[in-house]
């Protein structure tokens, strides 16, 4: 028989999949895998009804005119410099096989995404990962001084997420202008993956393309912001000019993303912002987010409050996702998933919080049962 | 501003797509880009309106469960070995990225679908393009020998396409034999894209995956089935045991296909099989087949009339796609574009049939009085 490709061989099931899949085998409450208990909104189910039986075939790879230019408005920018995608992992993968290749290098934060390494690397190049401090009194800080010191003349794009899966940062302007100040003295690209743009509880997240319209991608996702990661929504806003030519690549992936959902969309998003949905999906996420920190407290835990994103982590002297989902029913991402070059803060734990509440207390219940169990 | 990579660059919009636009703009029958005219069926749409609301959230990137078994027992396969796609383009795209790469050669016939060449080129590998025979009297015919003597020993797979787009080619079982014998010898893996697999007007055509199951990867796409080429619900059934490795790369690229149509799919793909729904289609589109090969003969032009898929090509002394889509208000495809390292057939053309009859009666009309106008 023929081999497969080293970097076939060399790919593996994600942690997110096996955390979902140990999940279920163990009956155990998933906060896990970032998607919501809720279904979508009703404006979206009934959009998307609506759209079947009519708009059921292709759509230009770039995307139906009438969602590049809801998108379009959504943030601001012309609908010509939008690419629809099928999701927004898919649009980082555009990103990654049209701006870098062999020989370059791409700057990342630790914790990191899982899909940025692999994506990097079947592009041809080398991920370069710089990690983010952690300490329990301060929480997570970004360290400008060593991704200044981990730009090299190779390097071609600095791959940023904010709010940011999974610590939950939102950068502050400062940091923001710091961050463009740096891109541009080494005229790296910046790909802004946001697709947690709506979902923040303190001040609202600064979109890099406002501050370097002309080197920024922004990474965007109707899954996340409207309750359907299932849909293969999502998009990228680029630099002025620049879609036909991503469009172009995209074609060869996924082609097109699915028909229906983007007649949804495009009419959802208006509605999204004039209805207040997204105020309604950060207040209700803010109450979970509260509930699990202050359960997770009351079991031992340290935890660092998110300021956006569904996701929080925290540190607990005895636990790891593994044990916790065989013996304590709790199925959670171990920190230890999103460092590849760097170690991983010793107990870290990323828990989902865009779960319904009851589950939320089940989880807390099953969590303080099994630390009775487990003597300290 | 950073580069782009010359790979982007050189990316640009398909033809299809581009003739699409060009119907629009002149207001041209489009029997170009093959999408159908028909909505998809009611069992189909049904199951796609019962699933919205209720499974809306990521599936595994191999496919749901349900869909993995419901494709299996149609093809005759494993489910464990059916990974599910965003669309049968990705299917390709990922079976590129897994199965060959830089210093690597892949065998295609010419006319050679467009997707083929940029995603062999996107993977690092080097794609080798064999024209098929055409003259007036025996139609298309494949050369053995020209595609014996393309191997190299860098040549790691075979990519066949039949019922084969766009020439119509469904492959005898002796030239599937003679096919299989040589990926043996070279120990090639087959891609045998197959998403035309029950559009045929003779005998039922012969799946490589039932000659050489140890090498051949099958593609196949509920767009095509089952008329909903927008929907983005595509597979591959892989040789036994690999399915795992090329979910996990395909987690880099769309990360799943959109799962309430994958919810649609597993509940339709029986109903199709058990309702004669592929027979209703088969004769429906051998009606339309014969009503645009006639009507193209009374006008001069030598039909070569197709075994399966729904495009017939032709070509005609005085048409060329360019001056019909803006002259004649017929929009078609130009031979060439499928032609990219061997001189196309002088006046080539592709049809799509896939419309309604009195889109194709519109455009015979319309071509008719093109007729009259153009002295021969």
């Amino acid at each position: 028989m023929p081999e497969l490709l080293p970097r076939a061989r060399a790919s593996s099931e994600s942690i997110f999949s096996q955390m979902s899949r140990l999940a279920l085998q163990h009956g155990a409450v998933n906060l896990g895998q970032g998607f919501p208990s809720d279904a979508p909104p009703a404006f979206l189910l009934d959009a998307a009804r609506g759209a079947l039986g009519r708009w059921d075939q292709y759509a230009p790879p770039a995307g139906l005119p009438i969602l590049r230019d809801a998108i379009g408005t959504d943030l601001g920018v012309d609908g010509a410099d939008v690419v629809v995608t099928s999701g927004a992992t898919e649009a980082l993968n555009v990103l990654a096989l049209s701006l870098y290749g062999p020989g370059d290098e791409v700057l990342m934060l630790e914790p990191v995404f899982d899909v940025y390494l692999p994506q990097a690397r079947l592009s041809g190049a080398r991920p370069v990962t710089v990690p983010m401090r952690l300490d329990d009194v301060s929480g997570w800080t970004l360290d400008m001084d060593a991704l200044q010191a981990a730009v090299t003349p190779q390097t071609r794009a600095i791959l940023l997420n904010s709010p940011f899966n999974p610590t939950g940062t939102v950068f502050t302007p400062a940091e923001c202008a710091e961050l463009v100040a740096l891109a541009r003295a080494h005229d790296l690209w910046i790909i802004s993956d946001e697709v947690y743009d709506e979902l923040y509880f303190g001040d609202k997240p600064t979109s890099f393309r406002t501050l370097a319209p002309e080197r920024t991608f922004t990474v965007g996702s109707a899954g996340k912001r409207l309750e359907a990661t299932g849909w293969r929504v999502g998009w990228i806003a680029c630099p002025p000019g620049l879609a036909p030519m991503l469009a172009a690549i995209r074609q060869n992936g996924s082609f097109c993303a699915p028909t229906p959902f983007q007649v949804a969309v495009a009419a959802a998003l208006p509605l999204a912002r004039e209805s207040g949905f997204y105020e309604g999906l950060r207040a209700g996420y803010g109450q979970r987010m509260s509930l699990l920190a202050s359960g997770l407290r009351q079991l031992g835990a340290t935890v660092f409050v998110p300021s956006g994103t569904y996701f929080l982590t925290a540190r607990h002297p005895h636990w790891t996702a593994d044990t916790l989902v065989r013996q304590a029913g709790v199925a959670v991402i171990p920190g230890a998933a999103f460092y590849a070059q760097h170690a991983a803060p010793d107990g870290l734990l990323r828990l989902a919080f865009c779960k319904s509440q009851p589950e939320i207390e089940r989880a807390l219940d099953s969590l303080s049962r099994y630390a009775v169990q487990t003597p300290a």
